[in-house]
């Protein structure tokens, strides 16, 4: 089974609907089931393999951040905030169920998150530790703190350092996480850890760099309609530094990424492949 | 300082808003700090004290219940929900900050109750076990499931089972967390655990069962008008069984609580009284 098999096997199995209403059941199934790259389970993964960590325990940690993120998803996509009704070419959560029941769908998918966390085949001293870091991510701080950001910055001119913090809120600190959570699953050194936490913060302003370049550009395939960022007068690090700029300033935080990779060699390889990925994609 | 002090004092401490933007901060505050009966805190202070569990850890876990709930009331409030515009006399989070803050600030404070739990003074293998119960009362099969029920039943006729699931989830699985999680804060056996629970469950569903009396008699001071619940044609325990036999429902609760209480004798005075006031009230 490759990873992305392995990993949405994962999300089926341990979407905790089984208790739910029916209505609210399918409607977090569609939220989490509807594709997507799993680019945060696949870290969690990737990260914990250098770390030696069972695959099992992986799974939790993976399928939780993943919760996080479709709960996210749901929200961003309400009326009230990017009112957008496609996602991956399909009606979002709220144009499709309505949207109490897409509130609630997110709701119940951040609580999904937590619960599948605290049934982990892993010791609690870790479980601990990894509630911590996602709730951290998620909560004001974090996802919530950049998606404020994001609304306030609207049609307001914004300076680089603006930019910076509303991205490593809005979708560096997840995925920051991400790598964080599999990186203390298994065996790793002080050291090492924080090599990975390097990586992990890189990765997440990189990423969401890109997706400025690309929906700038018009080739993006992000869920939403190319230049949605512009028409909403929201500033990004494309119109702020221009295509060239934010290209350059993407690479960087590859490089940065990849340089703190090296004390691992090889090992790091499956790391490595996915920070291209995420920062030299082109769609 | 008495509990209620010591709770308020605990909210204000632990809402982690140092890093978040200044109107997130502001409307988690506002969403919080707003009066309150805290019900559910202090069902963590008092089971916990039965428990003999070190108040400052109890102040987490009464926290985190407390968090919980107002991310839960921030979006219930929303116009897609049961769309009000006051709580509590003041103007609801959506109505004083917009929507999009209203959802975000719900978000950010179901995450802070998790972030809460896991700074615990507290065992790891204990926080553990208090982030399942949370999450589980939270989510598809607790809070944000009975609110789904809620919304599918609005002008359909309800059997007095339906209105118990519903009942139970929406209100009754946050009560009855509370209670299991100071509970388990300390040192019990697992039969006095098992009282608890079941002092819990009874007075999670009496007290919700006496919200709908107060709602029909017009006597509720519940942060929304009189009779709300009719005029959206919300089957209620007062319009399935008349007012006379909702209220002889709530006491069935409030005795089966006071039962499942015996085995403490009068250290369970405290929450003894807290089921009487919950249930009894005229308010």
């Amino acid at each position: 089974m490759d990873d992305l098999s392995r990993i949405d096997a994962a999300l089926t199995r341990l979407l905790p609907t089984r208790a739910a209403p029916a209505t609210l059941a399918e409607a977090m199934r569609y939220a989490v089931l509807s594709g997507g790259k799993r680019v945060r389970p696949r870290l969690v993964h990737a990260a914990g393999a250098i770390a030696d960590a069972r695959p099992a325990t992986l799974d939790h940690a993976g399928a939780a951040v993943e919760f996080i993120h479709a709960s996210s998803l749901v929200h961003d996509d309400l009326p009230a905030m990017d009112d957008d009704h496609l996602r991956r070419g399909k009606p979002t959560v709220h144009a499709r169920f309505g949207e109490a029941i897409a509130i609630l769908t997110g709701d119940a998918l951040q609580s999904a998150a937590f619960a599948t966390l605290a049934a982990a085949p892993a010791e609690a001293a870790v479980v601990r530790h990894w509630v911590r870091l996602l709730a951290d991510a998620a909560g004001a701080a974090g996802m919530a703190g950049g998606q404020t950001l994001d609304i306030e910055s609207e049609a307001k001119p914004s300076t680089e350092t603006e930019l910076e913090a509303r991205h490593r809120g809005k979708t560096g600190a997840l995925i920051r996480a991400s790598v964080a959570i599999g990186a203390t699953a298994g065996n790793l050194s002080e050291a090492e850890v924080s090599a990975l936490d390097a990586y992990g913060a890189a990765v997440g302003l990189g990423f969401q760099i890109q997706d400025d370049v690309l929906n700038a550009t018009g080739k993006a395939n992000l869920g939403k309609p190319a230049g949605s960022d512009q028409r909403r007068g929201l500033p990004t690090y494309a119109s702020v530094l221009g295509v060239a700029g934010a290209r350059e300033a993407a690479h960087r935080q590859l490089r940065q990424a990849l340089d703190a990779l090296t004390i691992f060699g090889s090992r790091a390889d499956a790391l490595a492949a996915l920070a291209r990925g995420m920062i030299e994609r082109e769609r």
